[in-house]
Parts: structure tokens; sequence; C-alpha cells
């Protein structure tokens, strides 16, 4: 097996390398093949590796960063003056290759600009697009782009998020001509702003995508498109708001479960069942999105990550190198960009 | 008790009459001081009425309508030419007062368009939003607008929103100061797009709105806030995804359920229990969103409300009615304008 090294900004998120770190230790227990370059505040890191018993090893390597991209920072800044951060030389590590991947909990708006400026997009886009499976009730995955990495959005972009993603889904799940949606406030033709009716225009004239039409916000978990497109802002809202309903839910199924004798028998003899249920639904399981659109692979963590989380996200990069998606991708791009172009 | 009367669009929503009808006959005999005035196309509804055994009453009348308005009709199209429509009909027995208020299944924004020019909107608001109470992890109903009557919203429009919102819930839940959020995709100040910003600028420097800052989508149901503001087109989607979810995980608990003996057993034992969860979560059993910041009550119901759904809609605005929402909110509105426009 061939090894592969993860660059981690180690100081993105909200604990930093208290997340970071010990999610990385466990990380290489897992999986023989890894190597991890830890970037960041030298002196911390190696504390917090003391304390789990660590030190430096081939595998294990730690870069100093001087500098640290705070979840206030302007993209901008962090462009021009954060050159020294351990987002800009994890990143940095992936475009010299000597990293495969780069996983960050840090900024959004920061980890896009800087991704955006140094492994550069695939040619034909122009924006790269943060990206998720979902689950549905026919089973199969959802992909919704974007989850927040442009706040706006206009018509042409949307256009080639919904090629981006259309490419992403049949590379990844194998399906031909998956069907690519829009999601929209209605089905019918005169719903929805600009943007929206513009990119449908776009994506009705074009061979290369299945473009189904019109999605609204309940039918997202329906399995109906295969691909989901809309701006950062409205995938933000509309994934977090969901994730937030999930708790809801469980937290009122609890409830009733508590008050009922019987219910809490029931509860006791499915809880596996339930149990992994809970672990499906839990965001944390489904944490690390991927920075789609690029020429290599950066995948984004929560903010709020727990070490099993940014686990997660770090399983994220090692599947995504592992299966090649950005060439697979680029090499599909080409032909369709290119036949829209003719 | 005093009767009130409600004035039905009963061609509006994806099944007009056949749905609206039958949810009238259920609404008089639940609600003896009813009255409903049941506005559409006298012939159909007359079918419908025989149907049930039912003629024309003084607490069932109807008033014929020549036109509907289509759901991909634009709002001006339905404001100029479709005078002699359900909706416009219904909308104008609220203006002259024959009606209560209105209910609607019908286009969202042709119902938008014309009930601001028909009923006008209260002193300091320039758009109606639609608006519902949303359940809660801390028990306490969460106030989400706009629901979709608004595709894009200026910061003014979302200021205004806020300033509503807040009204309404001090007044319907009897909450002094209730807390009042922006939605965004980030707490820090300088996440999301101009228009929120702004308006979180605008809610800083204001005295009547107890403005709590942004919260995030999954912090909607959390019940941390009491009023969650947002353009239509972000609440859309996330209510509807959120309702998609609820759906999804019932989806799969009745699955697991399903494939287990004794579960399936003590399903049985909890129907009950379980069906009453079901109702409570599900999206119909909240049909209804106010449009708020008219001086009349209007009310939407979803465009594929069933029989049980509309009566909820129906059951919305009678609670509105008794309840003087418009009324109490522009008392509370003059002031808080007033004060600001010092």
């Amino acid at each position: 097996m061939t090894h592969l090294t993860l660059a981690l900004d180690t100081m993105g998120g909200d604990n930093g390398p208290h997340v970071t770190v010990p999610a990385s230790l466990q990380a290489l227990s897992i999986y023989a093949d890894l190597n991890i370059i830890l970037v960041g505040d030298r002196p911390t890191i190696l504390a917090i590796l003391a304390k789990h018993q660590v030190s430096e090893s081939p595998r294990l390597q730690i870069l100093h960063a001087e500098q640290v991209v705070q979840m206030d920072d302007k993209p901008i800044h962090a462009l021009r003056r954060l050159k020294q951060s351990s987002m800009r030389l994890a990143l940095d590590l992936v475009a010299n290759g000597q990293a495969d991947a780069c996983v960050s909990a840090g900024n959004t708006g920061a980890l896009m600009a800087m991704a955006k400026v140094v492994l550069k997009t695939l040619s034909g886009i122009d924006r790269p697009a943060l990206v998720r499976a979902l689950p549905s009730i026919s089973g199969q995955p959802v992909y919704l782009l974007d989850l927040g990495a442009n706040t706006s959005c206009d018509s042409q972009t949307l256009f080639q998020f919904a090629v981006m993603g259309s490419v992403l889904a049949e590379q990844v799940t194998g399906k031909t001509a998956p069907k690519v949606a829009l999601l929209n406030i209605g089905s019918e033709e005169i719903k929805g702003n600009d943007q929206v009716q513009q990119a449908a225009r776009l994506l009705q004239t074009t061979h290369d995508v299945n473009y189904m039409g019109y999605v609204e916000g309940d039918q997202i978990f329906s399995g109906q498109a295969d691909v989901i497109v809309c701006d950062g802002f409205v995938g933000n809202t509309t994934l977090k708001a969901s994730e937030g309903i999930a708790r809801l839910l469980f937290h009122q199924i609890s409830e009733a479960v508590q008050r009922n004798l019987i219910a809490r028998l029931l509860a006791w003899l499915l809880k596996k069942r339930l149990k992994k249920l809970f672990l499906q639904m839990n965001p944390d399981h489904y944490n690390g999105a991927s920075l789609l659109g690029l020429r290599h692979i950066v995948v984004k963590s929560h903010g709020n990550a727990d070490a099993a989380a940014f686990l997660r996200a770090i399983e994220e990069a090692i599947t995504e190198v592992h299966r090649r998606v950005p060439s697979k991708i680029e090499a599909r791009l080409e032909s369709v960009l290119l036949e829209k172009s003719c």
C-alpha cells in the first residue's frame, strides 16, 4: 500500500491543537499507510504530544507556523498578511507536493480564498464550492453544494457547481447521468431569484448535465435528485437547520421514551439499532466537506468539531486521496466544458 | 361568543376546492361561532357540497369568482389582470369588513402582492413577511420570518421584520423583550452578506429590539432566540429542509422498528404515543403561516395541503382573529418606530 501524507492546519477550529492533535494520533493508529504533518505552533503541539507520551517521528512531523488565521479574519487579510499561518503553510505543503491533501477546521472564507490562490481551480471553474454527501430516503447519497464557501453566487457560478456536482456524483457513485436540481422556493419556472432562474436556463440548454429542474427544501432528503445546487448562504443554513431539527427530534423522542415504561423497554431493546441511527444522523459523523473545484484535495471540518468529528474529516480526506477525486473530475470536466464552449 | 367570518380562497392550492371545501365543513362542525364564505367557482363548489349532502346556509356562503390565480402566474399579472379571482375577492371581503380574515393555499407571490395592495401594510412596514411559530428544544416557540413572501430583502426590510417579529412574540407569548437574532452562516461579525451585516448594525443601535446577534441554522430549534429573521429564500428552504429531514428520520426509525419483531410488538403497544409525536412533528400539523405586517389577517396554507392540513390553517386564522394580532402589533409598532425615527 502506498503511503499518503496529510497536512493538518493544527491551529484551526474552536479548540485548535487540543482537538486536532489527539484526532491525528487516533488516525495514525487506525491507518497504517498514513503520515501526518501537523502545521502550527511547535511548542504547543509538542506539549500536547508529550501529554500523550508521543514524540515526532517520520509518520508524525511538525511544521512550525508563526501565525494563526482567526475566525473573524477577513479572507483578504488572511491572504495578504497571514502567509506564515498554519492554514497557509498546510496548503503550501499540498501545492509543492509534500502532502496529498489538507484538512482544516479554520475560517471557511480564508480557507477558500487561500486554497484558490495556492492550489488553483480546475480549468473552467471560477470558484470552489463546499460539498458533502447527505443521506436520503431512497438510500442514495445526495450531494449538496455550495455549503458556505460562497455567500452569494451568480448564475454562471451555480451552473459550474451543477457541472462539478454532476461529475462528482458520477465518479464517486458510478451512476451515469446523475439527476441534478437547483434548490428553489417553488417548482414553477417563475419562482426564485434572478440568479437561480438564469442558472436554470443555462442548465436547460446543456447536454452534459441531466438537469431535472427545481427542487424545494423538503425534497433534499427524498433522494429525487442526486445533486442539488444552491448558493453558500442557503446551503449552509439549510444544512445546519437540518442538523438542528434532527437534534430537536431526538430530544423529543428521548423525552417521550423517558416518560413511558414500555417505551423505555423498547428503546433498550432497540438500543444498538437506535445508536447506529443516531450516529448516522449525527452531524459530526458526517463531518468533513470537500472544497470541490480545486486541483488538489482540501477538506473543511466544522469549527466546533471534537476529536472524533475531526477524525471523520481526516478520514474523508484519506478517502478522497484514494479515489483521486480532483483528477477524475478534471478529466471529465474538460470534455463537458469543452462541449459547452463549442 | 361573537361570530367570526373567514373568507376562503377556495380555488387555491394543488387540489383547490376538493381540499378546501371538506376542510371548511370540518371547521364549521368544530367551531360553532364560525361563518365561512367560500370564494371560487360556484358550480364546482356546489357539486362538492352536494357530495357531502350540504347546501348553502347563513354559516356557509358562496361568493362566485370568475378567475383563478395559477401557481405560475406572476404577481404583477395577478394584481393587474386577476381582479375577479377567488384570491382577490377573498381579500376584498376582508378589506370591506365582510370577513375577519382570509385563508389561501394559492400562489404566495400573488397573495403577498394582492394583500399588500388590498389590505395595506401597517405604518412603518414596507413589506409583509410570512411568519410561523416553530417548536424548540427549550419548549418555547421560535418565530421564523420571512418564510418565502420576499425572495430577497434589503437591510431595512430585515430590520422591519425584526421589529415586527419582536412585537409578535411579545404580544402572543407575553414575554417581555423577546430575544431577536439574524440568521447567518457564522457567528462572527464579518460573516454573511451585506444585507445581513447592515441589518445587524441597524439592530445594534435600536433600543426597542432585544437584539442578540447572529444565530446559525443549527441554533434555530435550540430556543436560544425567540425570533429569527432572514430573507424569504433562506427561510423557505430552511424550513422545508427541516421538514424533509424530519420525514427522513421517521422513515429510518420506522424501518428500524419494522426489521425487529419485538420492536414491532412494542411499537404497536406504543402506537398512540408515537402517533402523537409524529403528529407534533408533522409539518402539516403546523400548517398556516401568517402574512405579518398587514392591517388585517391573512393566513397562507401549504399549496399541497390535504383537508386536515388546510383545517389547521383555518384554525390558525381563527386564533389570530381572537387574539387581534394586527391591531396589537400596530399599537406597539407605532411607539417603536416613532422612537426610532426621533
